[in-house]
């Protein structure tokens, strides 16, 4: 294993995709390798196809493992990203498994493992919306409501090495049972598949007409682009819906400006990027009406800018000042 | 100025009374002295007044400037601690003092200002009931509800240096108007303010006794005490609102365990200190049924213990450590 080496590996794990990307000492992605994780096929086959897939990105690259200073991996929570453990990963169904020492061993490459919503967040911070910030929150709605927290220049992790779960933000005192077992958690008033789940009642309801010709056949959950579609089309009643949910996303914000005073919020995830323009802003009318003034005074709310990028610098990026001793904590 | 003394000062200015505690090198209190504060007569008198009492103090102790290493005040917020400047004061009536320079002119002792709640919670964290932790919450219900963050073993203030407003936690999308300007803040549900507001109508209409005999001649909000005596003579409707309040503190509590995942939660101020038998339990069976199990584990929820020292005692804690370049963040 050599820490001198000219590139790192960023690598993001997802529920249904994977991706390795090379980066060089600019953090400048060179090449990129993707493949699905079908993780219905177990931990260990899924494990053995992240390798392939850093193998191939090396191959395709002209580069050798020697060349790599480190790997960093994003993967679903909730982890031990001290010890490089994934715990439990409901969308993946794996648990305790030392992803960190496997990769070591497998690739003989330095290898440093954390949340992907909180290497999402400190990509966004260091390379893309977020740049030039101190203190940051990234808030990532999708299936759920993911959250990172950056305090003085660095990912924060909390006693537990969990902090930031956003999504579970009590904003109801009687609410909506949640996936987490409480209830009232700002996931149910707010994720995607909140959203989706009301939308497509208004569909069958014949209140969204636009919606219902999108969804007619899917069987599944409402993606955020059939429901940006259908806000585009005049859809008004969609519109309506996901307002509200950017409202309460809103006041979210405002407790967690109020509580941390950062400098800087980044909204990302799927709602959010495939309606920027109708979330964006309802979300900051909320802060400047519900948030202290003090405490908003020079706050950048911004729209994450990598996309799917992010996660994967922001694991370059760890990897990186974890060799160097300033990361990992 | 020398920063040799034997000695440092803490100063807890309230709004209704002013304390100085003259702490020896192991932060032991040797000598207090306390005032009215009298903020009617205006920032100038008040000043002098504490200025007085710092010189009253150093007097009965027998100690000479000279000895006295450094001056830590801890004031009503909003503030700015890193000027030392006492920026708007509500409850006080003061605006841009800057309280630092005038004190090291008129005594020659080097002075360090930060906010009462945050001092408070300093205090409880490094000498009192969150002795031995690392990341720590402080939240203190009284007249409002005020917060303070521990990261890392230090005060966190953030971007706007007044972080951990925790009573403005937005904990009812469309709530009781709140004194911030905004609605729906935790203070307008849980404070002591609108317990004894609803404590009053609840007299009022017979169905607290015990509190009517103890408030027929008040004229004012009940305190804390009376509140509290009320609950041990057998009112039951008082017992069910102050238990719904430590509820919903409970919930808001929850919220920060979820993001923040600190090791130790402080819970201080009038309303808990007249009754944390009431209190405490009802918060941490609320956590238990609502944060995220993960989170919650090896966290401590404790009831402050220093009382009226707490503030002096960060404040003295707060002026040895600016001294030694490890504070004032």
């Amino acid at each position: 294993m050599t820490a001198s080496g000219k590139y790192t590996i960023g690598f993001d794990l997802g529920g249904t995709k994977m991706m390795a990307a090379l980066c060089d000492r600019d953090y400048r992605i060179v090449a990129r390798e993707k493949k699905k994780t079908r993780p219905e096929n177990g931990q260990d086959e899924c494990f053995a196809r992240m390798v392939t897939c850093v193998e191939e990105l090396l191959e395709k690259s002209g580069v050798t493992a020697d060349e790599i200073a480190a790997l960093g991996v994003g993967a679903p929570g909730p982890l031990d990203h001290v010890n490089g453990v994934i715990r439990q990963t409901p969308n993946l169904g794996w648990s305790d498994f030392p992803i960190r020492d496997k990769f070591e061993r497998e690739l003989g490459i330095r290898t440093f493992l954390d949340n992907d919503v909180n290497l999402g967040t400190l990509g966004e911070f260091v390379f893309g919306a977020g740049k030039g910030g101190t203190n940051a929150i990234g808030i990532f709605v999708g299936t759920g409501i993911g959250g990172g927290l950056i305090i003085d220049g660095r990912l924060y992790h909390g006693h537990s090495g969990m902090a930031g779960e956003i999504g579970h933000m009590i904003v109801e005192s009687d609410g909506f049972p949640c996936g987490c077992g409480g209830n009232g958690c700002l996931e149910t008033v707010a994720s995607r598949s909140i959203v989706s789940a009301v939308a497509w009642l208004m569909s069958l309801r014949g209140d969204a007409p636009h919606l219902l010709a999108e969804t007619r056949e899917a069987g599944e959950p409402i993606k955020s682009g059939a429901l940006a579609r259908a806000i585009k089309n005049g859809d008004g009643r969609v519109r309506e819906l996901v307002e509200y949910a950017a409202r309460r996303i809103g006041e979210a914000v405002a407790t967690l400006v109020n509580v941390l005073s950062p400098d800087t919020v980044i909204l990302g995830g799927g709602l959010v990027e495939a309606m920027p323009d109708v979330i964006v802003p309802e979300i900051k009318k909320t802060l400047d009406k519900k948030a202290l003034r003090l405490l908003m005074e020079g706050v950048r709310v911004v729209a994450a800018e990598l996309g799917d990028d992010a996660v994967a610098m922001g694991a370059a990026h760890m990897a990186q000042n974890g060799l160097s001793g300033s990361g990992g904590k």
